[in-house]
């Protein structure tokens, strides 16, 4: 009974839902369900936010918060992550839609779903070819800086809202130009509405909770009812424009939402449709996956659990591609819902899947009573949410610690302000590996010698060392690939070239982790030129993997020295020889 | 008079033709008007051949001949290179400007002027700027692969003048279907005067010099008589279509060359030709300078002289723009023709100013003969050079030395056939860089032990060597940055997490060249996550740039344990704490 077992283990790995379930009790299904009620309270007036911010109509929002999050409570790792609509993605999504300049709101529609569609087929893709390390390329200042951006730019977008005007763009010179043109159309009543909003919730978050421990209530308590801010300020908005006949006087509200269950939807699947969003879904995807691993690692490293991110990318891959088979929108983790339902105390995926019911009823039962909803209530909430993201520290640190990071974050931030998520992103990540290459390129070469009464070898401008005339060791601080092949072979020969006693050159190769084909044709070039010279060349501390490959060239056969396995066994070997030489 | 001192200095560095104007006297002036009469008698029929592979009229290949030679002479550096039309530049232009989908042959002459001005503006500035090293990019197997793949590519496309036919494509697959497709169309005179005209050229290459030495020439004349072969070619093959009045009967000839100088030309400055052309240029650009600063380097470095990358691309990027002013198209340095101007006895750029006085002289005077040169016979001439260009060798030598390395070589050579030179060689620099990136993102972690007897550590699964069980050293192999922060993470807990009598772990650093902020931020989450299990973690052997770095964070006063200089004082203090505690 060999094969079942196998099978099991195989199976639990791409349903991890079978390896929860198991061990499902009363216990963890109370802990479960108390986490789904806040989060469900939470996530209501989200992601009717987040479907306006993506320009979507708000139902869309709901409907990306039922499906989804069952798709992930089955295929996702982590068991406090709440999958959903989250404020970066949905901006990215009004982008990505934006650029294509459709006219009606079904296409736009339509749009966004195949774009939910098109990322969950890239995130499944790359979870099952295991290409969740591509992520890494998003270094965390280039993350840092773009998120910071986001939030700027989603704040700004939402003031029109809250000002009751138009404006467009997706750049934050656009967004604020436009704004300030529309600026005289503002509509007061709405102004007050949003400023007031905003008010409060700012309050709710800083002032509510302490107010009410104070005043004797449970910790526990205390929580939920400061988490149900945005629910009280959605009702009070919507009960004041229902009572005052606010939607006469100009106020914008969100209007009819249909009720009953998700519609069954379908992506385009026309190329073109495709190719135009192709990239912008792969941005998105990366995105959202990056932010969605890092607060699943961060919560589940408190419990001494680990996830798979390469099983994570199916979580959200199904998810996105449940969210286009239900009338949704692309979704992720979202960060402030996954520490909500982490504190609340979700002990599994499963609460997910109740929060999914809990929007379910909502969007059969609560529906009718959100046609008074301000839209200005709406952007309050995201422009509270948002703010929270802006986080201008980085810059500093990275400033202190890095000038190479310390760029690339500023141009995140600066490109994604002036030309939008897309530009910024892309060009975040292609100027940090463009720095690191840059890095590579002109390696560190420390001049080294032996540090007195011990065997260890420093660099001769930073250590009190002791070198030899006839040999001088170089110690090369990277991998020798092609783009540092030229580099070395003029820095070896600049300092050889003018000192005259010099009989052997070692490169100590501790630091080489690489050598590839133009390096070696570097090295025997080298080799040759310091042979011209009557010098010997001689290599070090050869890591394994590295010596390996160099046995399967030529080289060693032409070498006109030989290779140690450590720096001290060089110089007692070459110094020894030169002392002899001149007695 | 310590300012003018300064001043020559510098006008010699950026006027490398003041540094060896100073010296010149008659042996030199001797030896240079050799080499350029051999150049000259070389050039005039590649010239007119390369102008017809570039899809160009023959006499804009004389004219990229003259004043281009000139600007290298004053602002170049190296002292044997022949600069003119090359081979894999001509298959360049000829796709770029072919992509512009232009009908009449005046505007296609425009385009590729305009390409030789941009292409000189880019070198230009990149040499200004000291971009030189961005040119490392393109490594060896990538370049191999390319000039292998470029040889094929040319010698196919040149086989429809060989048979008189019509035939077009940038790919060996297009190419290939299209003469297919005119086959029946050929013209035997056409063949035979072209395949006659490919078998004499290469028995000169092969079975001429040998038999002019046994003969008892001097080795000097043979070696000249050897190169003219295409002269003679030339010469006789013309003779042949006039006497017998060929051109009739379908033999297409080069027909009505213009005699005199070479015109004075300027480039579109239109925006949108330049956009169209500019990546073209890059590529032109960039291929060309490796190529030429390649063979400079090699012929330099036989008489221990040096180049100066930078100010070639200067001499290379003027020369372009002398082009484009002159009626030329883009050029670059030759290797065939540098060797035979250094073998013939170059001493100084002045060699190329002759062999431009020589050329010239051929527009003036010798045009009017060129009118019955038959295109078989041009075509003949660039098979049998660019046949000597194709080495698959390259790749057998990346196949035994290194997987990455072939696969960068083999894509290269597949993707320039398959989809012709600009995606050739885009997507080899890419591949390459994608697959360094790749590596590093993985690196190799060795756990190492102390060599007994010695100080030094290796890898315990490759060397016999000591540990402790209370203290375990990982050596990573890797600078740590943004791409495998994570992975580092994930190696260093899953080492530890089942190993109970662990108490310590060493991260050695002898290989880690940089740590960047995300790598940072993954050391402290290791820290925390070891300090949990009651772990402490060290570092050892930190490289100095990346202790002064980890100075200016808050990383070494949150480290649980210490930075020890050298891995044995991390041994020596760490397990003697261990025996104390156990004792």
């Amino acid at each position: 009974m060999k094969l079942p077992v196998i099978d099991r283990a195989a199976l639990d790995r791409h349903l991890p839902i079978l390896g929860w379930a198991r061990s499902y009790d009363r216990n963890v299904f109370t802990s479960d369900m108390v986490a789904a009620v806040i989060v469900t309270i939470m996530l209501i007036p989200q992601s009717l936010a987040y479907a306006l911010l993506a320009g979507l109509p708000a139902e869309m929002g709901l409907y990306a918060s039922i499906l989804p999050l069952v798709a992930y409570a089955i295929f996702g790792t982590s068991r406090a992550l709440a999958v959903g609509p989250v404020a970066v993605v949905s901006l990215m999504t009004a982008a990505a839609v934006g650029n294509l300049g459709l006219s009606s709101p079904a296409e736009y529609a339509a749009a966004a779903i195949t774009l939910a569609f098109i990322s969950g087929v890239i995130l499944t893709v790359m979870g099952v070819l295991r290409l969740g390390f591509l992520a890494n390329f998003l270094s965390h200042p280039v993350i840092a800086g773009f998120i910071t951006a986001s939030g700027i730019l989603i704040a700004t977008s939402q003031l029109k809202h809250v000002l009751g005007i138009e404006a467009h763009g997706h750049s934050l010179v656009d967004l604020v130009g436009s704004l300030i043109a529309h600026l005289p159309d503002t509509n007061l009543i709405t102004l007050a509405i949003g400023a007031a909003t905003v008010g409060f919730l700012f309050w709710v978050r800083k002032g509510l909770k302490p107010l009410l421990l104070k005043a004797g209530l449970k910790p526990r308590l205390a929580d939920i009812l400061a988490k149900a801010g945005p629910v009280a300020a959605v009702a009070s908005t919507t009960l004041a424009v229902w009572a005052f006949d606010l939607a006469e006087k100009g106020v914008k509200i969100v209007g009819e939402v249909p009720t009953g269950l998700p519609p069954l939807t379908l992506p385009s699947f026309s190329s073109e449709v495709w190719s135009s969003l192709f990239v912008s879904a792969l941005l998105i995807s990366v995105i959202g996956f990056v932010e969605s691993v890092s607060v699943a690692q961060t919560l589940a490293a408190k419990k001494r659990q680990r996830i798979v991110p390469d099983q994570e990318l199916v979580g959200l891959g199904t998810a996105n591609i449940a969210a286009s088979l239900s009338g949704g929108y692309p979704v992720t983790g979202g960060f402030a819902r996954s520490v909500v339902n982490y504190d609340a105390g979700a002990e599994t995926p499963a609460a997910g899947a109740y929060t999914a019911v809990g929007i379910l009823i909502a969007a059969l039962v609560l529906t009718p009573l959100l046609f008074f909803l301000p839209k200005a209530t709406l952007a309050a909430t995201i422009i509270v949410a948002v703010l929270s993201l802006v986080d201008f520290s980085i810059l500093q640190k990275a400033w202190s610690y890095s000038k190479v990071d310390f760029a690339a974050v500023a141009s995140t931030i600066l490109l994604t302000l002036g030309f939008g998520v897309e530009v910024g992103v892309s060009a975040g990540v292609i100027l940090s590996i463009a720095l690191f290459l840059y890095k590579t390129s002109r390696p560190h070469v420390a001049e080294v010698g032996v540090v007195p009464g011990t065997q260890h070898f420093r660099n001769v401008l930073r250590h009190r060392v002791e070198t030899h005339p006839a040999v001088v060791t170089l110690r090369v601080d990277e991998s020798l690939y092609f783009a540092n092949a030229r580099f070395l072979e003029d820095m070896v020969l600049d300092r050889v070239i003018n000192d005259a006693p010099l009989r052997h050159v070692v490169l100590m190769c501790s630091a080489v982790n690489e050598i590839d084909m133009s390096a070696l044709e570097s090295l025997e070039a080298i080799n040759t030129r310091l042979d011209e010279m009557g010098i010997k060349l001689h290599l070090s501390e050869v890591k394994g993997p590295v010596m390996d490959r160099l046995k399967r060239s030529h080289f060693l056969e032409d070498l006109t020295g030989k290779v140690f396995l450590s720096q001290y066994d060089a110089v007692r070997e070459l110094v020894g020889t030169q002392t002899q030489a001149a007695e």
